[in-house]
């Protein structure tokens, strides 16, 4: 039995699902061969606990639904992220904290600190993946520990592991997707026949979109997708500036109607391309012809479709969020980091 | 450099799809620290030859495209598969041959003898795999090789991959999917308007259907793939009698007319769904909104979908058949086997 000593930063809804499927999951995992404990959690909003013991799970999530830590028994309260990581006796780091798509901060230096000291890092963290994979994959292979990031693009739907081990070597020559399902939902509503405003304003009421909704809806959450994808299949490092950018705050109920008439239908679409030995990134509104694969993904969903040299056309469907989709993805990293150890 | 000495057991169109991607790849699998040889090929209609030493692929590539592998060099010629099977020294059977839905034969005592012998095999026979899985992968375990066969469902495009490696920690509760490309193909020409015989006709012209179509459009062939993708995903061993199968042959143009004035669409479905602790398994017509994720995929092209406990549906769309495609399926079944084994 392997024991896995879990430090989370961050406890919003991606950390609770986590938390959720480890305590449904205990008994299939330990037929895995693998035991996991929370020995510390902190979160700007609920608190800080740490317990090399390990919390109770059950007792976390429940004071976590309650929106305050403090009635969990543990060793020590109260300790900031920094004295955690230098205190707590940990394996991994489980980073899902706030994303930053400016600087990538506080969580890049989090996980910069973690892989220094040897440990494995799971993060559903944009900012830090988009921002400075390439530093942290490097820094990562010296201290010969892993950064497991599939919950940064579509959530728990394996585009990116589906990419690294299956279609890289299969060539792949384009990307395109609906990376971000709070425009795809608008888009989906303005069909249906509500004006932008109002289908933002349902988004927001049913929790799609945030109180600003300016990272969604003007493509800077699918830019550091893009970002993400091109640095991890592409082999190119490109910057989030580098993405030709374009949201969808300009489309009008008449731009839709247009498109319906022309048997179209516009969707945000995030490509990267690679095009006479460099790479052509962008995130714009597109009409696809409804026979396009994309063209029928609706609602929040996610979709990418790889374009490769062995396989053609492989489209990937599924949810690009919520809380047990994204847990899921955190989960399924820590597994393909301690199955590869184990084999 | 690790050394794989292959040995090929049929030279059709997948074969010939291998050793197009080996030769195009040869530098970059090198770089994995790869280097494949072919030491043996045994062909039904082409001829045999071992070389211990290796065969030239583009020689083999070039003959088996003029229909006559005599003109290789080799230093043995003529052996049967038996005889190969037990003089060629090699590492991995690459089994090819035709399938056999019925008994699973020859393919099967082919992959029997090379497992007992401690070889890997790769196939992208179905018949071996939905015949005598349990069987043969309880050997394999035995003997500490294993058994790669991607190929047999939805050839290149990673349906078994996605499900072992990601999608059943994840819970998977149902599997549907258009999982036969020639009756899809033959259910989109129609509802552009041909009859069933004049599409079927249409199919083998194309190539996609063979001149006894049974196989494809009574089902057999999709639930050969239902068996392999219970028996694997599923954990339930089921037999072919056991999926409750249904073809596309009664279908008639006014049952697609009737369809399409409805909104919905016919598509030929394989079901495996867990249900009070059982498995229920079948191949059969169905008509989808076509809001439905397969509803939208047309022509010779496959999809399938997982319903999860974590990650709710996740819809997987893309070739089902094809040279390069089912090629590329055992080159990533080799590269799986290998790179564990140096991992």
């Amino acid at each position: 039995m392997q024991s896995v000593r879990l430090l989370m930063i961050g406890l919003g809804n991606v950390g609770q699902g986590l938390l959720t499927i480890l305590i449904e999951q205990e008994q299939s995992l330990r037929q895995y061969g693998l035991n996991f404990s929370v020995v510390g959690v902190n979160d700007l909003r609920l608190g800080s606990l740490a317990d090399p013991r390990g919390l109770s799970l059950p007792d976390l999530l429940a004071a976590a639904a309650q929106g305050d830590l403090n009635r969990v028994a543990a060793e020590k309260k109260g300790l900031s992220v920094e004295d955690m990581l230098e205190q707590v006796d940990y394996d991994v780091l489980v980073e899902a904290s706030y994303t930053n798509l400016q600087s990538g901060e506080p969580a890049t230096g989090y996980i910069r600190k973690a892989v220094s000291s040897r440990k494995h890092v799971v993060t559903t963290n944009k900012g830090p993946i988009a921002l400075h994979y390439p530093e942290l994959q490097s820094l990562a292979e010296q201290n010969g520990v892993r950064i497991g990031f599939e919950g940064t693009v579509m959530s728990g739907t394996p585009a990116i592991f589906l990419g690294m081990n299956w279609l890289k070597a299969a060539g792949i020559q384009r990307i395109q997707g609906i990376l971000n399902g709070t425009t795809n939902f608008i888009l989906t509503k303005m069909e249906e026949g509500m004006e932008y405003a109002e289908a933002l304003a349902e988004a927001q009421r049913l929790g799609y979109a945030e109180a600003d909704p300016t990272g969604d809806v003007e493509g800077y959450d699918a830019a550091g997708k893009v970002v993400i994808l091109s640095n991890v299949l592409m082999g190119h490092s490109i910057a989030m500036g580098e993405v030709d950018r374009q949201g969808i705050t300009h489309l009008t109920s008449a731009d839709i109607r247009d498109a319906q008439r022309a048997g179209q239908r516009w969707k945000l679409i995030g490509t990267i391309e690679a095009v006479e030995g460099t790479i052509r990134a962008s995130v714009k509104p597109r009409m696809l012809p409804l026979s396009h694969p994309l063209a029928q993904v609706m609602g929040a969903t996610n979709a990418i479709t790889y374009t490769t040299r062995y396989l053609g056309e492989v489209t990937l469907i599924g949810a690009g969020a919520g809380r047990l989709q994204t847990g899921y993805a955190l989960l399924a990293d820590l597994l393909s980091i301690y199955r590869r150890e184990s084999s």
